[in-house]
This record gives structure tokens, sequence and C-alpha cells, in this order.
């Protein structure tokens, strides 16, 4: 660290009260009021206990293959929450659930009148997911107010640690906060077999009380969350932090193909009306269209049925899905226009019809620029190389960003390899990225967001 | 007629024994001994009859849709075959159901040293199939032994019309008729939901003394089978009958593609292996290979499932069947090669690999060119178009080639429909085909594969 930065860290530990009750420095002797061994700039997170933590948090819901199976409401995922809510209250903080299921643990401010800085993850997971997915960021959320106990920093703002109740099945939890989470849904089953409604009072929440979770703008000072990227673009560039430019909106297409179901022996080659060749030209032609321009937008057919879906029989229907990722929505549009171009064309030249129908959209949520500052200067402050890039991936931080400035962090997943027992991040990987969680929220409680 | 034919079919109505017992005109009073007022070629089936037959069949099995599921070895299927036993004796033949339950009526012939001409089909459908299928073969050899016992014609040979038992679940009946239904095959569950073990006893047959069923070369004089051609070729040709070259011989693998699934938001484009894309270019490859030269030949991708099948996976595994029918088992081999240097080429360049298992093989069954001829022949003195053609999907036919000279007569289906409630052949291309059979039968019984 060079001495114009230690100089410039000093005036901001004292301007942000690091010097609370219960300040201590992380070794040595309690030290007395302005006893100051550590500026706060340079409080770092404790690599072993967090990673340490991560691997008891892989115990709950454990599947033979190394990974994870702990979805939402399960036991597993019962289980986990009691698990961080341990965590929570040994680093110090008033622990507990809103209506929704969040685990929300609150870290006093020295000024009443803030609201909380908002920062964390979740730990539901897929089938057979893996280890870092939500857990390190709620882990790591849990590790830098931790880190704050031990070192006696009391901020001006109070600080709230969040695990989010089922994200991998809807971000419901954060849906939950934003006010948006409503009766139909509620009747959805979850992947652990229970409705959202069953699902919520099991690990602690209320769904006849939703409103009591609601939280508006000016409730949440900033969301910060720190995740592993799930994928490969830090992992391949050798870079340790990715800014986080936004969370891609996302259109889901189920798309019908209507050809001709007939015998596979007896109709001609040029008699055929194969709704399978055409959805074999759509794939290839989805994948055309957005591969055509350069840009960070992808498009997938991840789900397909033909049928009747016999070897001798011509496929009469094919339905398959088609979702489109970018950050921009208007991209996404001008993409899917184009799709329907070709698949129009595709029809037309296979005698089948094609329709596309909706099923889902998020629309994108761009992270909030003063906040990518702040993230971008604290791997400066650390020495961390980074990348601005958007998530592909969606986040409980899209539905805060509807009521807050919000911000991710992310950390490299080796290979890029996600929602797999495979999945991997270093241990230094997981706790820089915990460093520069913690140095954002530092810096934003110093107000780096204004100006 | 023109008079040299007829001077000619005298002839050989006489040498064929027309003036038998029980020898009746079609119309008018009981005629005496030699008191001929049609002439053998000159009989005709009833087509009202065969047509109300139709009718009546189609009840045993009917679904809402007007379709047929008369799924071998269930309730329907065992009525529908007491009442082709009835109209069997009717016809005054000899009923019996061997061993493997295929139903055989048999009429005695002059000459007892001759082995017998066997023609017939199924009665059995697909679920939800239609009502010619089967039927039309079935009914239409019954309505030829009618025609024959009311115009008091005796033949030469034995005559045996023959209901095989569950064609479509895999010519079970035709494989227990050639010695080649083996135990492995009897515990197969077929789509009634019994074994064919537990199926065959239900129709009358009994697994246990399946060599009762056998039949060995020399054993038939002739195998013919009257059938819907199942395809569109003469429906839209106008032409009245098919001649059968052959049945095609069936190549059908399972090929399975190996890429890498992973999130379809975090994985950029160029980083994918996408087994889903590399399958839609190797549907599109076997199409391109199959059409790529002239002829008869066809290929299909009925079935396909991508794996792990969410819209927001890359598909990591796809599994779909190729099936390659043709004549030529040359041809077929041919196809194959090329599409397996095809789908290298796809898997080189999508980081996919691909492989091929080859799950059932029929050898094409090519019909004896002797008894062609004779078809051919009874077309020409009927004065009803023809042409020689391909059936691209399987009969009985092909395991009777085993043994003995084969033919088969097509009539046409409406709109090449097969399979479907759709299905359909009109009246009187059901009576004409019937008249070749019969005309085909008396030709053969003459001598006519003979020189």
């Amino acid at each position: 660290m060079l001495r114009r930065d230690f100089v410039a860290e000093m005036v901001g530990a004292l301007a942000v009260g690091c010097v609370g009750p219960g300040w201590r420095p992380r070794a040595g002797p309690p030290a007395g009021l302005g006893a100051l061994s550590v500026a706060p700039d340079s409080l770092r997170v404790n690599p072993a206990r967090l990673n340490r933590h991560l691997s008891q948090l892989a115990e709950f819901g454990r599947t033979p293959s190394g990974g994870t199976s702990r979805l939402a409401y399960s036991e597993a995922d019962r289980a986990g929450r009691d698990y961080v809510r341990r965590l929570m209250r040994e680093a110090r903080l008033a622990v507990r659930v809103d209506t929704g299921g969040n685990i929300l643990g609150r870290r006093p401010g020295r000024d009443p009148a803030l609201p909380p800085i908002l920062f964390g993850s979740h730990i539901d997971s897929v089938p057979e997911g893996g280890n870092y997915d939500g857990d390190v960021g709620s882990l790591g959320a849990i590790e830098c107010v931790q880190t704050l106990a031990e070192n006696g920093v009391v901020t001006r703002h109070p600080l709230e640690a969040v695990v989010f109740s089922n994200e991998e099945g809807g971000l419901i939890g954060s849906r939950a906060m934003i006010g948006e989470l409503g009766p139909a849904e509620l009747d959805l089953v979850s992947r652990s077999g229970k409705t959202i409604r069953e699902g919520i009072p099991f690990i602690g929440g209320d769904p006849d009380r939703l409103a009591l979770a609601r939280r508006v703008r000016g409730d949440v000072a900033c969301y910060l969350e720190l995740h592993v990227e799930q994928g490969g673009t830090l992992h391949e560039a050798g870079v340790s932090i990715g800014v986080v430019e936004g969370i891609v909106g996302i259109r889901w297409y189920e798309v019908t193909i209507e050809g001709f179901a007939n015998h596979a022996g007896t109709t001609p080659m040029d008699r055929r009306r194969d709704a399978l060749l055409a959805a074999a030209q759509l794939i290839l032609a989805v994948n055309g269209v957005v591969t055509a321009e350069p840009g960070r937008q992808v498009g997938t057919v991840g789900r397909i049925s033909a049928l009747p879906g016999a070897p001798n029989v011509i496929p009469g229907r094919v339905v398959l899905s088609v979702e489109l990722r970018d950050l921009s929505a208007e991209r996404i549009e001008s993409l899917y226009r184009r799709v329907v171009v070709e698949a129009e064309r595709i029809a037309r030249d296979s005698g089948t019809r094609v329709s596309f129908r909706l099923l889902n959209e998020n629309t994108p949520a761009p992270t909030d620029p003063a906040v990518r500052r702040v993230i971008a200067e604290a791997c400066r402050s650390l020495g961390l190389s980074h990348r601005a890039l958007p998530s592909g991936a969606g986040h409980d931080a899209q539905h805060l960003a509807r009521i807050a400035p919000v911000g991710m962090i992310f950390v490299p997943s080796v290979d890029g390899i996600s929602h797999s027992p495979a999945e991997f991040t270093r241990p230094e990987d997981v706790a820089q990225g915990a460093d520069v969680l913690l140095q954002a929220i530092l810096a934003i409680d110093r107000g780096g967001l204004e100006g």
C-alpha cells in the first residue's frame, strides 16, 4: 500500500467512525479507544475461516458426487439455514427471518436515521448443484460483519446481511422483499415438492403476511451481492474480480412447429412435412442470428420434444424452448424479430407452421454506476485485477435494483462450470471477493455513492 | 375382355379344375356340371360384402375419433379375431388357431400332395390406428375363398387364409411360423401390457409348443398379401394397384451426442459444446445424405431427447434415432457410412462426441419375380393400372419370404395417411385389390409360377 493511500484511508476510517464499542485489533491484546492498530481499508476477512464455513455448509444436502442438492424448502435447506443463523449470531448479528423466509442479520449503525446497507446472497441450490453458487456471497457477507465485529468497527449505516429464500426456484425471497410475490405464484410447486405457500413457513416465514417483508425505495441504502461468475470469462482471462454491469434480461419462448406425422417407411422424402427437420433448421437459425454480430448476447435451445416420438414415425409436432439474453432490452427484441423471420421462412419452405409463445420475461437490470465505481475502486485499493462484465444469470440483485442502487461482485468460476458438482472457485478468490465486498461496504458507508 | 383372352382363360379354368363340387354361378339358378356360367377369370369378389365386413370389423376397438385401437392381445383383438373366425366358417373354411396364435382357415384342394397357397394379413392395429391396415388383406383373403366357394371353384392346391397374430408388435405370428420366435422375445411386454408369452394363449395359441406352428421351405406353395400402400405413391399417381417389389430393409440406430451441459446465461456462444446444436446439424445431414441421390431410400430422425432438458441449460447430451430404409442392403450400408462421416465432421467441429448403436435391423426381403409377374398379369386381365413399387413398411410377407415365394398387392391409401384414424382406402379400391388377389391365387394354382 502506498503511503498516500494510507493517509487517505486513515481519514476515511475516522470519518466513518471505525472506533466503535467493542473495537478490537485483529491480533494482540485488546486496545483502548483510539488505539487503532488496523485502518479500516486495511481490514481483510479471515480466508481460512470463510473457506471452512463453505466446507461446513456443503455438508447440508451433500450428494454422493460431492455436489449439493439443497433444494429450497427441503430438510437440507432448513438445516443449512439453521447453520447460517448460528454463524450470524457468532458474528454478533441480531438475527430474524422475515415473512418471505429471508434470513436477516442486523448490526446497528451509529446513525439510526440512515437506512441499512444490505448485502448477501442465497444458500439454496439446484438439484445436484455445487458448493459456491450463492454460498460464497452468503457466507462472505457474514464474514464481512464478523471481521468488522472483531475489529470493533461500527459503521454509520446499519448493516444487514441477508440470505434470500428460494433463489433457484424463481428469486422468491427477493420478490417478496420488493412486494411482488403474488397469490398465484404461492401456489406453484417448487422442486422440493412443496408449494411456495407451504415452503415459506417451513423455513420460518409467513405467506399470509408477506407485506411485512416488503421494502420500498428509501428503505435500503444499497444492495451488494458477491457471487461466483458461473461463466468462464474471469477464469480464462486470469482476472480476479468481475464488476457486474447488470443482470441480463431474459426472454423464454415456447416454439411449436406443426408438420404432419406419417409413416417413416412409406412416405417418400419429398412428400414429408417433418417438424423435426424444420426444428433442426430453426435451432441452427437461432445460433446463427445470435452469433451474427459481436457482443455478449446468448441464445439457447435447451428443451425439445418431438411427437409422436417413435423411430419409425416422421415427427408431426415439435415443441422447443428458445431463450434469449442480453443486457439490452432492444437487442433482445431485435434478436427475437430476426429469429421469427428465419422461423417463418423455414416453415414456408418445409410446409410446416410455427408459433412463438412468450413464457417468461425478465427485463435487464443494470447495476448502479456509482456502486460499480466503488467496487472498482475497492479492487484497485486491494491491488486486484478487475473487469466489467454482465451477469448472464439471474440474481436476487435484479429485484433489489427496483428499490435501491445495487452492485454485484463476481469471483472466477474455474472453467466456467456452474450448477454442477464440479463447480469450483479457488479459496483465495473466495477471500478476495469477500475483501472487495467488505471494502465496498465501508466505502459506501463513508458516502461513496454521493456525488 | 377380348375373345382371344376369353378362350385362353377357359382353357386355364378347365386346367385348374374350376368345375368342382359345389360350383355355383354367382347369379341365377344352380347349374349342373359343365354348366359354366362364369369362367374363373371372370370371377369377381362381392364389393358390398367385403366393405361391409370391413365396417363391422372396425367396431372392435373403435375409438371416439373413428379410428381403431385393436392392440394385439387386447380384448378388442380377441373379439375381432372371433369375428374373423366366424367369417371364415361362413366361407366354408376349416378354422384353427396355430400355436403361434395365427388364425388359419383351410380349404382342401384337388391334389392333396400339393402344399397350400397361403394368403392373408393381420387385424391387430397400432394405438389410434385406422381401419384398413391389415384389415383389407385379412378380409380380402376371406372374401376370395367365399367367392370361390359360392362359385363352386375347387383349386388344385389347398388354400389357406391366414390372419397373423401381433403384426404391429414385431411381426410375431409370422416369426413364429418360420420358427424364429425365441424365448427372449416371448418375455417382451407388448403394448397391451401382456408379455408375448401371456398374449399368445390369450388369443388361442400355445407359447410352449411353438414348434407346431413352424413351417419350412416346401410347406407353402406361395404366400400372397393384399395390403393398403400406407404411402401416397399410388394415390397421387392415380394408379389402382401396386405390385410390390419387396419389403425394404431397415436399420435403426440410436445415436448419442455428448457435449457439455452448462448455464445458458453465463456461457458465451463461442465457449459452448452444445449437443443439441450438433444434433440439429446431424438431423439435416441425415436428410442431406438420403436425398443426395435419386431413389426411394428414406432416412428419418423420429425420436430425440436432449438432457438435462431445461430452457436455461445448454444441452450436454442428446440421444436420437436414425432410421434408414431401402430395398438394397448395399444402399443402406452406403447411406449409413456417409451419415457417420458427416456425424464425425460435425462432432469435430462442435467439440462433441458422437456414437452410433445399431438397435434393430431387418434385411430387405425382395418378392418373388414370378409372383410379381402373376400379379401384374392379373391386373392386366382385370384392366387395372398398376405399378411396381417397394414396401416401405414391414409386413409378415418379409418373414414368409424366407420359406416360400411371396408377393404383395397394394391398393391406394388416400393421401398416403397410415397408422391414423384418417387412414382411408376407397371401397372400389378395396374390392379391386381383392379381385387381383383372387386372380393371382387362381393363376398360381394353375401353375403360373412354373417356367
